[in-house]
């Protein structure tokens, strides 16, 4: 695995930890939820609107990174079977189903309109018969989806986060995913975000609480040993 | 309003705002949810585990500064009627009702008991007769709880959130509010942390895309005119 | 309105209201909701597996019935701009998506598969642009949905429930209606079922507790008045 | 087991089996959900409310025996260690979380008092410390509560449903906890109602599509082998 490209210029594993010792000062101790018994995978809005440059938020190199290492992590999971789930943010395009959204986001969320480009997952993730795709409309992959009842009904007790954005729909879907129940577990390098300094304090602020933010190959080594 | 104490150091809410740049230069803009006709105000987790000195995570100046505003902004609540929740949260002894939390946070939050003074409201918050409280377990305010209902029942458009911490229990409920389709209002100075670079950083996520972060004077005088 | 065809063979408002003397000796009193002043119209699953008669499940007088008379409120629902949700169940091929349906209705739900006519929306009701549809997997059709937020965005206290079967999909979504503190109106006439015992005791449980099951001319002339 | 008191006059599981006739003719078959590895029981609104003769809706027959078959449960489920959740309806003395109720229930449920004699539960069913205990507002045991995330932590996928009254709160928790993807069986004798024909239509309409409806015999059967 010398290969995995978790270091993009001043981004490392060690960059984010550091950001823990404030967490440490203020009271808070470093714990570990661990690996259950049966994982699967969600990849997170890595949709061809955040994904490619031409993209009005598509220009984010940990983006890029994000895409790339979730590749390489599918390509493992899909040996063990593990089931994999994509989920992309759209719109109708008369948005009568865009919510509260309306107030901040509309013209930065202009490309996820239903039957468009910015709505297909990128080409670099090949999706398979056996995967299962939904649309949301909301941060979290839980809130107003099928998600956490397939999650239930497949005796899934591990959730493997990847996707984007970081500060965003990411860490909504980890509120959920931790509050449903699920031990959480994100893939540094598997997840990206449009902005350094939220991507770094948010999985800070989520592996002090929520989920363990491990490095790809550690999780890689769990998916093997299945 | 000249006394309204938002300031701390060098925590201002013009140092919050810089934060945003970053996001602007990402691509983001930035938007306004707007009031509505009828709001309600929820106080989250202003209980003693984490508001007085003697808790392990009661040391923090910010959190200090959003009970005293809350304070404020509760007193010119009730002179409107407006429909004041309280949320802490709380669990067994034995813990057989503590999730995921176990995994990373056994320790800090040992005082959050239920029977214990540490689940009890802060007392310069005064609940009255007519305020709705309830226990929670997980982040949001709205997880496992009847909050979703209170709100539909009353016809509550508009949710002005208060409380702490801003990068855990706060945010998570400012997902699930936004989500689920009310106006959500964060009235800065109102909502507290215990690591401050974790505040302004979540305070940035927020505002740029789910809730109106702004001076509590601000949400004072629409309050005011209602 | 003399042409509303709300009664079948021995199928009429008064036999349903019969089954009511039983809750009246054990306790029960009638009571009313009353009408809100947003409403929404739901249908749900008035789609080809169920309406026409090539379908296992198309077989009912009461859900052609059903059809016909949701025609008629939703053609005065249009003229005062009410907003119209369609939600039809629909599965995989694969039925990787099916949950627990699996072990009761495999063979009798084979006919709503995505992509195939069965998920289409019955001739009857000619959705229009405006109209939201979604699927769902499970009987309410709060359940993993985006309806409830849908709802509370726009500002919607009144929920008028159609569709089919009163005693499966029907009564699932009264419930969740009723419990997420919308004001829900059946109008009967418009809700049908395949066994003609279950729909009436279904219709008297519901009216005692969770949602006013009223005469369809008493809806319309309630629409026609906003 | 000869002593398991599943008959009341004409109330039989063959007389509520016989209801079933019409699902099949109605193109229904019979299907099984089936027992899973791990099993929880939920005791469903067995509170003084409803299961004292004092209560204005206590003089249910049926609930008795419901009361009596469940303490035969779950002395069998302790011995093996199964999860016992038990839940009641409670509400505040001024009712402002009362929800829609209002319209309907009002009289009714005016025993369901927080901190009275009505919310206890039922003194034969002698709750132990590691039993779980929560109060609901709505009436499935799931809406506003932790539920979802207590089975799910802890790895349960059978619920075992017993409770009062069968076509309320007993069915309203059936819908989501078959929507949600837990195996769901309902221990016939177990459940009561205060009207028999809502009671047997209600369990038909379950047991065709959401549940096993069992013979308290079978269920105690599993429970021993586990």
């Amino acid at each position: 695995m010398q290969n995995l490209k978790e270091k993009r210029g001043d981004q490392t594993y060690e960059t984010y930890q550091s950001i823990s010792v404030d967490y440490i000062k203020g009271g808070y101790l470093d714990g570990t939820i661990g690996f259950g018994a049966k994982p699967a995978i969600i990849v997170i809005d890595y949709q061809k609107a955040f994904t490619t440059f031409e993209a009005t938020l598509g220009t984010s190199d940990l983006i890029q990174q994000g895409v790339e290492n979730t590749a390489i992590l599918l390509k493992e999971a899909r040996k063990k079977g593990v089931q994999i789930f994509f989920t992309n943010v759209a719109w109708r395009e008369d948005r009568k189903d865009f919510g509260m959204w309306k107030g901040k986001m509309t013209q930065c969320l202009k490309e996820a309109t239903l039957g468009t480009w910015g709505v297909e997952v990128d080409d670099r993730l090949k999706m398979e018969d056996g995967d299962i795709f939904f649309y949301k409309k909301w941060p979290s992959a839980f809130h107003g989806t099928p998600l956490s009842t397939y999650l239930t009904t497949k005796g899934i007790d591990t959730l493997i986060v990847t996707g984007c954005t970081t500060s965003g729909c990411v860490r909504g879907t980890i509120y959920d995913s931790f509050s449903s129940g699920f031990r959480t577990i994100v893939p540094y390098g598997c997840v990206g975000d449009i902005i350094q300094s939220a991507h770094e304090q948010n999985l800070a602020d989520i592996h002090k609480r929520y989920a363990d933010v491990l490095p790809l190959e550690k999780v890689i080594t769990y998916i093997r040993e299945l």
